[in-house]
């Protein structure tokens, strides 16, 4: 490379949990013709608390010691939105170049943070906030001419995918996948943020600041987690040939319209294929189709990106931020549905579809299954509606057989 | 962004065919926040001809009076290795930053280009040369935490993808789906280096330069192209589960062995789904693997990825030369094999399988087809082993039975 690297960089480093640890372990085999990578000094929660040793440099509960040794770069892998928004922003308001990974903080604090980057002209990078193996936010912020992204679906949350692809084929419990995933280290000890969705709303929350120049809180994203999927809901999906997925979407073609949650994905969806702990995502640009496709999150991949992160600032990458995010308001998208009915009497199919027709939700795919405890289901997939609109359906529905009917967003193949 | 970037870029175009056109068309609109890039003049073969509206600035047959110009960028989509090879090594000895899209030269002067580029301290920019709308080269070689690829597995020619496709799914003949792919615009009206692998192992070539630090002459890579592959072996790929595509693989762990051929590619590898003329490549990093899928060619992705390397110049990136590039032998690996038999007496297939693990050649799946000319055709699945073997069984089968035998590498799924 005849880049202009800086020879050493010496590296705030914001919390040492798994993903700090494989930073530094990682750091300190620089590869070949690259920056030497040094970690100055480490911000822990507990000084007494017995550390790997990978971790060289001063260890301090003080993150203002911290920025006064004036590091090259802060890496913050704390989590969460505070401490790190507070000494994040102080870290740019001293023009000290930022890496994080933390897609809580940017998803809520990112119109916040990148503001303060623009004016101090400081670079703010996050390459591992949304699919952490994956280099594609930067690459795509270079490149405006490739950048332009008018609607993208993808899955965002590897332990909510392994869970799901584990329920789906094996037909274990929530339960019983969900310990497997800890038991692998896929999943956290506390795996809620995952299994409720709110993991993946966050990162959708990054990617529309990223693609959209938008900033909608996530909180006020269409959010549903896995924890919600039946597994009548999985056998159906498989009968229909296809299965049920931990999707984010989002378009702003026009009004900007997305979702977090669950959907049942056809067969012949390049979604339908990224299994296991594998993210991917699957973006329209005016000259076509782009699927991006690997390791979502884990310490050694997630280390590699931040570590690639830190080397791009060294090089004098001024960053992806942009100060022009502007506070947007969401919709939910029209998309087609999985209906699922479950009860001891369903009514005949035909009698239930066209129930759903006055209500303006059109079938056009059924499947049923009767079960040995005496229950039956049936699977309906509807063309494209708003929520409301299947809502009231299943509302009269369950009314009129005293059935439990259930409903989840379902992708089409793109044309 | 806050990156520095010049405020408009002066380019000496060569060449104004389908991708040159749409390059001028595209950078006279230029998005908002970004450099103004201007075509300063053009250089053609024939200034007689008439030419679409959209290329402004003068227009020369004479190279050497627009390197005179001192242009900010010099973009060469002549295609072929003279003139081009000239030009550009005049340019960078110039110190006029270089952005091609031809993988005829780089794989046949790749070395000599950087070594000019790594010279002169001047930027060599070749995004466009594989997988034309995927940006991931100049990614990959900012990012040396995350290119620590080993191997790679992909589809690199759209023309011979949609082409077999048509063969395999619609029983159409070579010949009609080639014309097909001409009156869509997916083949060269001479789709020779295409049909024969020539392209595809050009791109390897030029993958093995990057990704590898190898440099291989693409003659010298085993190179097989989709005119060879029989309507039979499409059958039987279909009755395995499978299909037949054109493949690029390399490995170099140890050995650099690398092979350009059409392969029988399982339902459940990655690759099985990348249909029409789309483009993707599988990389095997030390953190994962990474899928790339998008579209390969087409003018308008081209010239935008094109024009996203002369605003990455812009900018200041110094590019993603490496002096370092070693000439490298390369070996034929070991793959499965999809072995074909077609005859109107074929031996029993215990009697074949017997017969083939007398070389080594051991099978694992069996399929058979009868056709109603009287001709009958079965297939096997071989574990790997490598070429001279199979072609020594095949030699023998055809001795011993007076049937056709055929043979394609064949893909695992990974692990």
């Amino acid at each position: 490379m005849t880049t202009c690297v800086a020879s050493s960089v010496d590296v705030a480093l914001l919390g040492c949990g798994n993903v700090g640890a494989a930073f530094a372990r990682l750091a300190a085999r620089t590869p070949e013709h690259s920056t030497a990578i040094r970690i100055a000094g480490a911000l822990v929660r507990d000084l007494a608390r017995p550390r790997p040793g990978a971790v060289a440099g001063r260890m301090t509960t003080d993150p203002r010691a911290l920025l006064d040794d004036a590091p090259s770069v802060v890496v913050e892998l704390l989590g969460g939105v505070e401490p790190a928004r507070t000494i994040l922003l102080e870290a740019l308001a001293r023009r000290i170049p930022v890496v994080t990974a933390n897609k809580t903080l940017l998803s809520r604090c990112g119109r916040e943070l990148r503001e303060a980057s623009a004016a101090s002209r400081t670079p703010l990078l996050y390459e591992a906030a949304v699919v952490a193996g994956v280099p594609f936010l930067g690459t795509f912020a270079r490149r405006p001419y490739t950048a332009t992204v008018s609607s993208l679906v993808g899955i965002v949350n590897g332990t909510s995918n392994f869970v799901l692809g584990r329920c789906g084929s094996g037909g274990t419990s929530l339960a019983r996948a969900v310990a497997e995933a800890q038991r692998l280290g896929y999943a956290e000890p506390d795996p809620r943020n995952d299994l409720a969705g709110i993991d993946a709303s966050e990162k959708l929350a990054v990617l529309l600041q990223h693609f959209a120049a938008r900033f909608v809180n996530p909180d006020a994203l269409e959010t549903n987690g896995i924890e919600s999927v039946e597994g009548i809901q999985l056998e159906h999906a498989a009968e229909l040939g296809g299965g049920i997925k931990p999707v984010v979407h989002a378009g702003w073609t026009n009004a900007l319209e997305a979702f977090a949650a669950p959907a049942f994905v056809p067969a012949a969806h390049p979604l339908a294929r990224v299994d296991g702990v594998d993210n991917a995502i699957l973006m329209t640009t005016a000259h076509g189709r782009l699927l991006l496709q690997g390791p979502g999150a884990g310490p050694e991949a997630t280390a590699a990106t931040v570590l690639d992160d830190v080397r791009e600032i060294a090089a004098g990458w001024a960053g992806v931020h942009d100060a022009t995010v502007s506070p947007c308001t969401v919709a939910a998208p029209e998309t087609e549905w999985l209906i699922t009915l479950r009860g001891t009497r369903l009514a005949a199919a035909r009698d239930v579809a066209d129930l759903l027709a006055s209500f303006g939700v059109f079938t056009h795919r059924a499947t049923a299954i009767g079960a040995s405890d005496g229950h039956q289901s049936r699977s309906w997939l509807a063309w494209p509606c708003a929520r409301p609109r299947v809502e009231l359906a299943l509302s009269a529905l369950r009314n009129a057989s005293g059935c439990e009917a259930l409903a989840l967003r379902a992708l089409e193949v793109p044309a």
